[in-house]
C-alpha cells in the first residue's frame, strides 16, 4: 500500500455500509477524511484504516448545518492543504433515512429531513470541496472527482417514498448540473444509483430477492465502482451508473 | 359558459403567464380560487373571470409557509366546501424564480428559495388539497386532478441552473410519487414539462428561437393541455407530458 | 358534424382498438383513409364512419412492403390531393404482435416481424406522408400532425419482450428524430406510450389490474388524447405522453 | 501477463477504435476471438496481441448474416470449447456506419443497414454467445459478461440521425431485455453509451470540442470501463453507463 503524500480524499457520510467501504478503498491510495454526524460512525473505520497502514482523520459534522461544515473544512484544510496536500476525491454519501410513509401521514419535518440530508448537505459539501478539487486539476494523478451516492428513489418516485424521492431527485439534479459546469474545468462529477439493499449489519435480518446469495449489494463492490469512476481518464468520464444485485427486479 | 355549482378548482401561483391562463380556462367550468403571495398577482384575473360571467376568489398566501396555507385552506373550505362544493382540480404553478448563477456564487438562501417554492410549497399544497380531491372522486364529472407545472430543469440539470433544477427535480419526484399513490384511488396527478419560454409581458423583450413567430409558448395553449389532462378518462391518464414551441431546440 | 372539404387524415393500422377509435374521432372533422393489411380490419369502421355522416376510404396495404405502400399512396393522393385536399394528420398505429418468448427460443423471423411492423412500416409511412404534411403547413387549421402509437415496451426492455422492445424503441427513435427535424418546419410529430391493456374484443377475457372497472384503457379515451395532440397550438407541442389506467402499476 | 487457460473472450466488431482497445485489454487475461467482416480489421490486432504474449484468433464474419455467424461460432466452439475453455466475455461492438442524412433523402436500404449492424447482428451474436456464457456461470472467475457498445443515438433521436438512432435504440432495448432475463441467471449484460467522438486514425482530422486536448475519447479508456464492468461482483452489476470527454456538451 503506497499512500499518496500529495493528495487526500474526503468521504462524507460514513457508517457500516457504502461510506465505510469507500473510505477503506480510497485509503489504499490517499489519506482519508471521514465526516459523520456521530463519531461512532467513523471511529472504527479510522482505526481500521490505520491498522492497514493508511492515514485517516474523523471529523464530526452535521452536513445540513453550514456553520458546522465551514468549521469542519477549516479544520480539514489546515490539516491537509496546510501541509501541501491537494484534494483528489470527495464522496457525498450522507444517508438521510427519511420517513417512508403514506403521503398524508407525513409531517413537514419529514420533507425537511430528506432535503437536509440529501440536498442541502450536498450543496454545502460541494461548495466546500469544489474549490479544492479545481485547484488539484493540474497536478492530480487522476482527475479530481466528486462522487454522489444515489438510490432507486433518485430516478423513481413511488408510494411511501415521496419525500425520500424528492431529496434524491434533487441531489441528482445538483450532481448533473455540477458535472456540466465543472467537467470542462477538469473535475469529474459522477452520480451512482445504488438500486438495491446494501449488505451490512443493519440490513442483515432483511430478506430480499428471495434470500438468494449475493441478493444484497456488497458495499466493497460498490467501492470498487467508485474507485473506477475516480480513475477514469478525462477523455472518458461516466456521469451516471447504476448498481444492483444480479437477482434484483428492475 | 355553464359554471359548475357543485365543484370548484384551485390554482396556486398566478400571475401573467400559465397561472392566469389556466385560471381563465378552468373558470369556464368551475368557480376558481386563485392563490398568490401578492394580491396584485390575482386581482386582475379575478376581475377578468367575473367579467366573463365566471366566479373567482383570490387569496393571498405564501405557499412555503404552512401556517399561511392552513389559514388559506380553512378560508377556502369554509367558502366552497361549506356550501357543498367539491374540489375538482388543483393546480400547482408556483413560479419560484431562483438564482441562475455559477454554482460557487450561490448562497444557501438561493437553494432554499428554490426548494421553498418548488418543493415545500407543493408538499403543503398537496397535503391541503388531496383529502378534498379524494372526497370528490365518487361524484366529480372528471377525475379529480392535481396538476404540477414543471420546466426544462425538471428533467435536466445544467450549468447555472443547479438550484433551480434541484427544486424542479424534487417537485417531479413528488408528483410522480403522488401519481402512483393516489391514481389507484381515483385522483389524477400529472406533471407538465414546460420546455420553453412563455409569451407574457415579462418576457416580451426576450428574443428566443431567432425571434420566430410563436417561438415562445402561448400560455393559453398550455392551459388547453391542462384542461385536456383534467378531462382524461380514468382508464387513460397521462402522468407526464412536455410542451414546447415547434421551433424549440431540444 | 362538419367534415372538412379541404383536409383529410390517414390512419394506418386499424382494427378493433386504438386504430378504430382514432379513425372515428378524426372522422368527425376529416375524411379518413384507413390502411390495414386485411380489408376485414377496416370495412366495418368505414361503414360506421359513413353511417355517422363521415367520409372514409379503406385501402389494403402491408406497411412493411414499400411497393404496396407506394401503390396505396398513389391511390390516396389521386383520390384526395387530386381533389385539392391537403393531409392534416397521419397516424401510425400498426400493431405488430411479435413473439413474446424467452430470448433463446426466438427465431430471427420473430425479430424481423417486430422490426417490419414497428420500424420499417413507420419509415415508409413517414416518407410517404411527410411531404403532404409539409405541404399543408401554410393552410391547415391545426398544425399537420404525424402521430405514432407506442407501448410500455417503447421505453422498457423486459424479459420475453426483447424483440417487441427492439421494434418499439426503434419506432420511438424515429418519432423523436422526426419531431426534431420536422417540428421547426411546422409539422407536429408526437409519440404516445400506451402503457396498459386496451379494452377491446380481443382482450375482453383478459383480467388485469385485479379486474377493476376501467382497468383496461378505453380506446375512445386514447383517441381523445390523439385529437388533443393534433389540435395543439404550434407554440406548445407535446412530443411524448403516456397513457395508462388509473389502477395500472408503473 | 497471465492469460487464462480456462476461459476466453469474443469481441465482435474490431477495427481501429473501441474494438481494438477492448480486444487488447481483455487479451491481458483471456485468449480473444476477434470477429470482423474484413480480415484487415483484425489482422494487425491479432499480431499485436500475440507480440504481447497473448493469444488471439481472427475470424471473418458478417454479423447480419445468420449462416455466417453460425459457421463462425462452430469454428470458435470447436477451437475453444472443444479444448475445455469457457466463454467469459462477449463484446458486441459492431460499428454500423449508416447514412447521416435528412429523413426524406434516406433510402430503405439506409434503414436496413442500421438495423442489420445494430440490431440483427446483436440478436444473432447474443443467441450464439448466451448459451456459452450461461455455461460458464458456475466456474468463471468473474460473472460471464455480454457488453454492448452504444452511442449518443442510443438515447436521443435527432435530425439526420434518424435511422442510426432507430438501430441504436433497438440495440439498447435488446440489451436491457437481456439484462433482465439473464442477470438472475448470473450473466451480466451491460450497455455502454459512448457519447463522443473516439480518438482513432479515422477521426484524427475531425475537430470537436474546440480541439481541446483529450476532447476525443481515448479508446483505451473505454476499454478500462469495459473491463471494470466485466469484473463487477454479481451483487453489484451496472446495466448502463455513459462515457464522454470532460469537455463534451451534453
Amino acid at each position: 500500500m503506497a499512500v499518496s503524500k500529495s493528495f487526500y480524499a474526503i468521504v462524507a457520510g460514513t457508517g457500516a455500509g457504502t461510506g465505510r467501504s469507500v473510505a477503506l478503498r480510497f485509503a489504499k491510495s490517499y489519506p482519508v477524511v471521514l465526516l459523520a454526524r456521530n463519531p461512532s460512525n467513523y471511529e472504527d473505520i479510522v482505526s481500521e484504516i490505520k491498522q492497514q497502514g493508511g492515514e485517516a482523520l474523523g471529523i464530526s459534522a452535521d452536513m445540513s448545518d453550514p456553520a458546522a461544515i465551514a468549521s469542519a473544512f477549516e479544520n480539514i484544510k489546515s490539516e491537509y492543504e496546510g501541509r501541501g496536500l491537494g484534494l483528489a476525491a470527495a464522496v457525498y454519501n450522507v444517508g438521510a433515512r427519511p420517513a417512508i410513509k403514506p403521503f398524508l401521514e407525513l409531517a413537514p419535518s419529514d420533507l425537511d429531513a430528506s432535503l437536509d440530508g440529501n440536498v442541502r448537505g450536498l450543496f454545502h459539501f460541494a461548495q466546500a470541496t469544489l474549490p479544492s478539487l479545481l485547484a488539484s486539476v493540474p497536478t492530480s494523478p487522476h482527475p479530481p472527482t466528486l462522487l454522489v451516492t444515489g438510490a432507486t428513489s433518485s430516478v423513481r418516485g413511488s408510494t411511501r417514498f415521496s419525500v425520500f424521492a424528492a431529496g434524491k431527485f434533487a441531489a441528482r439534479a445538483l450532481g448533473q448540473s455540477l458535472a456540466r459546469e465543472f467537467g470542462p474545468q477538469g473535475v469529474h462529477v459522477a452520480h451512482v444509483i445504488v438500486d438495491g439493499l446494501i449488505d451490512m449489519p443493519l440490513t442483515r435480518e432483511y430478506v430480499v430477492n428471495e434470500g438468494r446469495e449475493d441478493g444484497k449489494i456488497n458495499p466493497d463492490a460498490i467501492a470498487e465502482s467508485y474507485w473506477h469512476l475516480h480513475t477514469q481518464h478525462r477523455s472518458s468520464f461516466t456521469q451516471e451508473l447504476d448498481l444492483r444485485p444480479y437477482v434484483e427486479k428492475f
